[in-house]
């Protein structure tokens, strides 16, 4: 298994050389909190905290695997000691508000704290992570009551949170939920049912877990309009803010899974559970939707962690493992065969693992600052800055999370195929980074659901195209500043060219969907990578720029190689991986009639 | 996990409808044997063995695997007792002499068979797969002696064969090998040395294991010319054909893997093990060369088996999983939501599914014509023939090998996301099959060394392009036949220009190499696959060119949903899996500068 070495360089090239977080900074309300000298100190507090503790549990909580008996989750060999650990740097309240004990430290180092503990490590990454919906649910929808009690022992860590959505019937279509929520003499509800999938649902890392769950009250409307939220403690708490009575949540099982081994995810069964409404009743799929950008964006991360680990374990192997020659002749002469590296179609391979992992860094840190504004409006009670900042987030989030994890998977497979059989065996842990980032794709919501909000919702229903006008026009603008810098002109003249093809594309498929709407289904994923593929090029540009400025002003003098690195790695992306954009565009647009026309019945003819 | 149905309708239709397997047989020496009614008679009773027998073991297989103590390996539950059917059914004599105990029947028949029981229980397949690997090194090089002492048993099934070739220094690379053979007094050879990842290299299945074992004479020159073929059975035959001393071969250790769990991988340990020599000396890796067409074949096969596995997995399900409405309104408008089948992305990942299993069989089916006449001309002594033959089997044996195993994976893994977060579940089996399909693209030469086969050896070094000639003017006298019929004329006209395409880019990258070798492998893998989707294209034009004069000519008016199907098919993979080509060919022919000219020590800076 590669141990993971924090790419401080390249966190340190995005946030002070290519988005300015510094000055970003300056502009929120809770800014002063993050000179650059905390900054530094939270990266190298994570960085350590993620190489020496997270890390080493990797491979053996794979192995390990979390333990179910009696109802009750162990998780494996030391991972309640480094959760304690995680308690006590305080790294669950980094951006958090301090009345309830967090570090109000912006959003976004709460994101890139996450990005470094999740290719550390991402099961244990998924604790805390869950945790994250849980608070945000109290922090905008919890009464003061509610925050009293809860958020300091979420925001501490000492307590942790579940978000319980999906039922066995339904994990998309929420509007199907059956669980039960019946009115106690109390003024709490009585809560039914069955909840799968749910991660962190139950672990020995923490003294209680309180679970958000979505379930329906006696009068309530079919469907997604009909849907409350409840807080469902596993221990009801006490007046003092203790620990009181168990409540009947209890864990049926957790599943096997392919990956992830070390995440326990719960069968979670209410029966008659103590709940708490939180916020308005019917209203709870819509709140849900608040934090729906957030939460992509964090398994998003997961793409960039699993390409980057990937990397990090394949560099090494192919600067070491020696077979066949160069096709350019011998270069490593002294010995029986040249190292891999030298081989072009492993160069491929290690170039595309670094371009996916930090073209995907790039766009998470860019949106990790559009969530500071959003998180920003917010505390200051901006609603219509909090709206626009969402919206503009929203047409990331699909993007991201579809595109970026798809594109994980793959960088976590070149990563075992540069071990050739070796990356098979478990004992590398290559196929385990394979194993763990295949569910990317699948939670929080799959990569179609991602597609079809893509273009369903984000494009053609709430803006008509114009989402997509807009966004080309902000790229050709920097292709107009850009192009006259010799280093730039390819990138600018593809990017123009992509653009053009992006806006044709949208128009297109409008028209299309007038006259037949499962053309926008059967079009969406071809159409959700072609835009990603467009936006990962747009932010190798704006690194590429940077670079370029650095090496034309001298003020990179000292390593000029690594903003030489990065000019080649964005030459290789555009040269190599931006034209798989011509597949699928050719794809989306060619009839999909043949493929709705097919009889459910005659798929096969054997089964 | 999926049950295995033998997709008999599919098979038949390849075989009497689009290739006339009787015709074909009827050029064969041996194919006097392989008339109807026994063809029938082995379809259907292979199809009742994997149904019945191989399909139940397969989930279970996978969650015990192998199990290794004290140098032996017990294979999981079940498994005996089927190899035990499996001998008894005389499955391994299938396409064997007579003189052997074998049925005699041809090859074609053989793999049609490894496809149907790798479909049902790939691990398993692995074991009698493995012989065949032997038993061809014995038929082509063993004395009388050796044939005679040997292949009764191993065509019976109840010995089994290896192959050891990889070390732990190396795999593709085999001039590294270091394992030696020294001459011993009575004519024999002590072995010494380790062998790595050998697939069956012990188990309980058989009373005798016989590997056949790479290695080096004491005066052999270095490299890949001084690699000599040695027979090491795991117990020393007696005079009179039985079971002697036990060798000193032994099992060091099992490899843990992603998946094939039930296959035993071992490290295999020779301390001066009693060995003979097979075949000239110093021609060791000549005599390999011999069968990788075959055995790589048997390979490219796992890519359609997983494909069709998974397909058989997911269709159910898509059928019966109830989300969401489809777009173009209530398919299901008496249930709470539609099948998911009714989705167009879902359709689109169940057609690509499809595609590629039915596409891959049709490829893999020619291929076995090609075996059935290499083997005709062994069996007739016949050189220049075989060696035609080879030849022409040796420009499909990459790209099917190298492009259907990537496509097998990318298939298992549609399936997996058709069920959602189901799929990440092992009791559903279907992330089962992503972890067996995995191995594919690494064993038998990785993708990369296909590649490299393709373009270097045989486009552009044996044939300067000549292979591509020919091949595509085989395609454009198919267009020029076909272009008339209405159903067929979008297939003609995009083969077309795909024929000149591929053309144009071989051209291209023949003058490229001229100045940079280093290119070849730079675009070696964009053109596999390219190749790859034109091949498939052209298979699939060609089922469809059947399909539909059976549906002019009425023939077919029983079924013709099953016509129709083929034809729906094929359109679908022409708009929108095809178009893939289009990335391909543009990042082929783009400059591979940038990424050969990255130093080593600069693809990081922090690592």
């Amino acid at each position: 298994m590669p141990a993971y070495k924090t790419p401080l360089r390249d966190i340190r090239f995005l946030m002070n050389e290519v988005f300015d977080f510094n000055s970003h900074y300056q502009t929120l309300s809770n800014g002063e909190y993050a000179d650059k000298e905390t900054v530094d100190m939270i990266l190298e507090g994570a960085a350590d905290f993620c190489e020496n503790v997270l890390s080493p549990l990797n491979q053996s909580g794979d192995e390990e695997g979390c333990y179910f008996e009696n109802g009750e989750v162990k998780t494996p060999k030391g991972f309640k000691e480094a959760y304690d650990q995680f308690v006590q740097g305080g790294w669950q309240g980094l951006s958090y508000p301090e009345e309830f004990g967090g570090q109000n430290l912006p959003m976004s180092l709460n994101l890139i704290k996450s990005e470094m503990m999740g290719t550390a490590n991402w099961s244990f990454q998924m604790y805390p992570g869950l945790s994250v919906g849980c608070i945000n649910t109290f922090l905008q929808f919890g009464s003061d009551e509610q925050k009293k009690t809860y958020l300091p022992h979420l925001v501490a860590g000492t307590w942790s949170g579940t978000m319980c959505l999906t039922e066995p019937q339904c994990g998309t279509d929420l509007g199907q939920v059956k669980t039960k929520a019946e009115l106690n003499k109390d003024g709490s509800y009585a809560i039914s049912g069955t909840k799968i999938f749910i991660s962190a649902g139950e672990h020995d890392l923490t003294e209680n877990i309180i679970h958000i769950v979505l379930a329906r009250l006696p009068d309530a409307p079919a469907g997604t309009k009909g849907i409350s939220l409840f807080i469902v403690p596993k221990f009801l708490p006490t007046e003092d803010g203790g620990i009181g009575e168990r409540n009947p949540v209890t864990c049926g099982s957790i599943e096997h899974k392919m990956g992830i081994q070390a995440s326990a995810t719960a069968v979670l069964n209410f029966d008659n559970a103590t709940g708490y409404l939180i916020g308005e009743p019917n209203k709870g799929l819509h709140a849900m939707f608040t934090f729906m950008n957030t939460a992509r964006i964090g398994t998003a991360i997961q793409g960039l962690a699993h390409a980057e680990l990937s990397f990090q374990g394949a560099l090494p192997y192919a600067k070491e493992r020696m077979s066949m020659r160069a096709l350019s002749g011998k270069k490593d002469p002294e010995q029986v065969a040249d190292k891999i590296i030298h081989h072009a179609d492993v160069r491929r391979m290690l170039l595309t693992q670094k371009a996916i992992a930090e073209g995907g860094r790039s766009m998470i840190y860019y949106a990790a600052q559009l969530a500071d504004k959003m998180n920003d409006a917010l505390l200051r009670g901006d609603t219509a800055a909090f709206e626009e900042h969402d919206a503009h987030l929203g047409f990331y989030t699909p993007i991201l999370k579809g595109f970026l994890t798809e594109l994980g998977f793959e960088a976590a497979n070149h990563g075992m195929q540069v071990y050739g059989g070796h990356g098979y065996i478990k004992e590398w842990g290559m196929e385990q980074i394979v194993r763990d980032a295949r569910i990317a794709t699948l939670y929080e919501g799959t990569t179609g659901v991602q597609a079809l909000d893509l273009i369903g919702r984000k494009v053609l229903l709430s803006s008509k195209g114009k989402v997509i006008r807009d966004y080309t026009a902000e790229i050709l603008k920097f292709c107009g500043q850009h192009a006259p810098n010799k280093y730039m002109r390819r990138f600018a003249w593809d990017l123009t060219k992509l653009c053009a093809q992006w806006n044709t594309l949208t128009v297109r498929l409008m028209l299309a969907a007038r006259k037949d709407r499962d053309i926008v289904s059967a079009a969406s994923v071809d159409f959700l990578m072609f835009s990603g593929y467009v936006m990962m090029a747009y932010f190798w540009a704006q690194q590429a720029a940077i670079a370029s400025s650095k090496l034309a002003s001298g003020t990179g003098a000292e390593v000029p190689e690594f903003y030489k690195a990065k000019i080649k790695v964005a030459d290789f992306y555009f040269e190599k991986i931006l034209p798989r954009t011509q597949g699928h565009a050719e794809s989306m647009v060619n009839p999909s009639k043949t493929m709705t026309s097919l009889a459910a019945e005659h798929f096969s003819f054997d089964y």
